[in-house]
């Protein structure tokens, strides 16, 4: 499979000045061919072939998305080891992972495709008419989730598949009856061809609208600007740096017609460590834990960053900085992020009392070392520098004085995507678990909070500044709902309501009636 | 019952300075006592026992909120006449809405609390573990809606009782958990602190945390801006108009952690008559429409402001000229909204080809006479003025060539709470019912947009400049939605969980288990 380089807009592969190539992060050498550099005339056209696309999918039967998602995901296979080479190629990232982590983008389509199918996230919901109501009648009233419209989503440099071109973000807008513009990474701008490849065969095979899904390539930040401030895109999926996901997130709040941005920004993802726990499998928990923190070279937006712990239980200590050390040198994702991951750190390091191991002055093209810090809960809660995530194999122990000092420093902490505690009975967690519930998404208990399981009850969210949308998810079935919106019909005939809410049931999908969960038909 | 002029603060009736007195609208003489202004300090005051209260409702039975809601019903309902003949005074609306509005208000207080205590509203959503699944254990993963924390609402002029001190949002913030912290509306606050005694009474008589209800008055937007930019307050319900609203999102989007504003902003309301229609019953249509123009003196958020039509229909448009001009005067809420709605209808009129009845000079206080203005789709489209909300007895007939020129103008409207549609059998309405559909939270067939069913499938919402969340609405029992985020919790031993999700379902609730709904217990 040979790669164009080029920009793919209403199912042609266009070309544009200037262009870029990608780097292999292990070697620093350039990755052929030339990647085209989008501007803002290849974004207005994506945009008008979305809202064309849009407008296309009123005459398609309701299921179209559940169609096209399965057929993506067998396109995605097909690709085969092609995909596997390439995103290996640019993004450092072991095969054994990106086998994993195609499993999982498969299994987001497919999932997305069944929950299509059944048709309960639109939660059609209707109340039927009482004509003899007093003293006013009662109408009838129905609603459902329709689509926004074009969707624009931004891929993620760490989850090249997972959370990238065909990722969660794009998948679940799809699902919803979307058009997807996706603004390609440019840390693996092969690895999103391939993908858009898989999408275009499938959408040409089942002849739909060849703008439901587009794919521009870039580097700069203008191209992304450009895409969120286009008056013809309705919403944004994003995940990547709280820089880049806060600009993104002010540029939409401050257009004419504001438009939803859901930025998942990456998080501290505090982990408390409990006595009772460390003096039961303290051992276990170094062991476990320092994989945690080094998984996909710490590149992980649930990586557990601020390990919190009573007192100073030195053996625990030892261990998990033997753990942490042992892997002398971890290749990043690419030479920017090692360098951002080096600053902090090195800003971390400069704090007084803050201990750690030294710092690597020179190490390979975009390779460093894993690294852990301690200090005190009164250091960490004085310097503000000390609560900005490090994205990279780093993690920050914080010793408290107490439990209660713990929940004081959570308190502190604003929005994370997880929270983490590791208890024994011995130990008193629920004040805790409370203190968890105020700023994360997700609490995990006895575990951890990387590898986010794609289920129903999963939520990859938070306060701000985890996400841009507190009561959203970017994982799992519910993450759907953040590309839709309710929309009522009252009185309507029957014959020009959409078919999840005419009287008999033709979806034959769960409908709250009158207030009861039911697929019955209505009358008769 | 005497009134205080106080504000609400931690259950203690506070004074400051300076103070205002309310107005009659009728006669323009003042209301007494004088109402005291808040500052910056009572605003901490109330942000911070609102924080405090909603520590403390951690150790509350969930079910809570449905005590208290019901008892605050019943307690407005015992204020009785005082209530009726306050609101009268402050707002000259007729006795008879007054008691309508009463009852709505009561109704939607009754309402949440029996969504409380069904517990579906809280998704609750559980995905047992499956320890042996390859390549990777499954986690026991559970999520249910939380509350977000203190949420600010802001009482609206035009809504006395439903969208006021106690209406719809404070309503339905409290039901889900949250303290609320009422902005009371300067144009009545003689009746928001009777709301604000009803709600202490609930509250004292159940002994809950004082800090979930404060009532704070004012008249200038740092008030409410105050309010909004306060690091303790978690979210925002607002109804009002689109600058004010805006304001608002402005300010919230731009805090170091935004915070989410729900504002619903008012709304053209497009409403079609199609020919058949005039044909079959345009006398019914004229009379009924000049009704709904007419309610509340036009002040309703869902008026039909802008009537669209084929063509000239000049006996239907005579005879609903007759009818919204047969009422001589009206008296709107307030001298500030009358002088504004003159105003705008004198822009209206001062565009060329734009027809109009007289525009009246001098009227008493707050009075004005009703009026409509005639134009062609191409003067209302080239005429950005036009499509800008007149707020009170106006509406614009728009005439156009055919029905795809009233798509068109739909297309250019923007977002909207309401699009309506009047066709016979001999029409085609299913292109503008799915033109509407783009535009609109709810779309109304051969009916009228004022009266919003307070109703499960209800939306009262719509993209901006409708609201500022097009997937919202504030009416109906969906709006407890707003003010809940999703939480996730990760292999937690059952003792640490919500009563919502553990395995027993100690609260009978509804849940999604494993993809099936139902209410029985986990494991056995």
């Amino acid at each position: 499979m040979t790669l164009t380089g080029a920009h793919l807009v209403s199912g042609h592969w266009r070309r544009s000045e200037p262009t870029f190539t990608a780097q292999n992060p292990q070697t620093g050498q350039a990755l052929g061919p030339a990647f085209c550099e989008a501007g803002g005339d290849l974004v207005e056209a994506a945009v008008a072939a979305a809202g064309e696309a849009f407008a296309a999918t009123r005459s398609l039967e309701p299921g179209w998305p559940a169609t096209l998602l399965d057929a993506t995901a067998q396109r995605i296979l097909d690709l085969g080891d092609a995909l596997l080479d390439r995103a290996g190629q640019e993004t450092a990232l072991p095969r054994g992972r990106l086998v994993l982590e195609r499993g999982r983008t498969v299994g987001q389509l497919k999932m997305f495709a069944q929950i299509v199918r059944d048709g309960a996230w639109l939660d059609a919901t209707i109340d039927t008419a009482d004509p003899a109501r007093q003293p006013l009648a009662k109408p009838d009233v129905r609603r459902m989730a329709v689509a926004r419209g074009p969707v624009a989503v931004f891929g993620a440099s760490n989850f090249p598949f997972a959370f990238s071109a065909v990722g969660g973000d794009t998948a679940s807008a799809l699902a919803a009856g979307n058009p997807v513009i996706v603004k390609g990474h440019p840390s693996h701008p092969g690895t999103s061809e391939l993908f858009a490849t898989a999408m275009l065969g499938a959408i040409e095979s089942l002849n739909l609208p060849r703008g439901l899904f587009a794919l521009l390539q870039g580097r700069g930040n203008e191209l992304g600007a450009a895409l969120v401030r286009n008056s013809g895109v309705a919403a944004v999926g994003f995940t990547g740096s709280r820089r880049a996901g806060r600009a993104l997130f002010d540029l939409a709040a401050s257009r004419p017609n504001p438009i939803p941005v859901f930025a998942e920004m990456g998080s501290l993802n505090p982990l408390i460590v409990l006595p009772g726990a460390i003096k039961e499998r303290g051992a276990a928990i170094a062991k476990d834990l320092a994989g945690s923190i080094l998984l996909g070279s710490g590149q992980f937006c649930t990586k557990p960053g601020v390990i919190l712990m009573v007192g100073n239980p030195t053996e625990f200590l030892s261990s998990l900085e033997g753990h942490i050390s042992a892997a002398q040198s971890v290749t990043m994702l690419n030479q920017p992020l090692r360098d951002a991951f080096l600053s902090r750190v090195t800003q971390w390091k400069r704090v007084g009392g803050v201990s750690a191991s030294a710092i690597p002055e020179a190490m390979g093209h975009a390779d460093t070392r894993p690294l852990l810090f301690q200090t005190t809960a009164a250091v960490f809660l004085a310097e503000a520098e000390l609560r900005e995530e490090a994205f990279g194999p780093a993690a920050l122990v914080v010793r408290c004085d107490d439990e209660r000092q713990i929940a004081g420093v959570l308190s502190k902490l604003g929005g994370n995507l997880t929270a983490t505690v590791h208890a024994s009975a011995s130990d008193n967690a629920a004040p805790l678990v409370q203190a968890m519930e105020s700023i994360a998404g997700r609490i995990v208990f006895n575990g951890y909070p990387t590898g986010v399981e794609v289920c129903n009850a999963m939520i990859h969210g938070g306060p701000f500044p985890a996400t841009t949308d507190a009561n959203s998810t970017s994982v799992g079935a519910a993450a759907i709902r953040r590309f839709a919106r309710q929309v009522a019909y009252q009185n309507m005939p029957d014959g020009l309501l959409p078919l999840a809410l005419r009287n008999a049931n033709p979806l034959k999908i769960v409908r709250n009636v009158n207030g009861e969960l039911t697929t019955e038909a209505i009358g008769g």
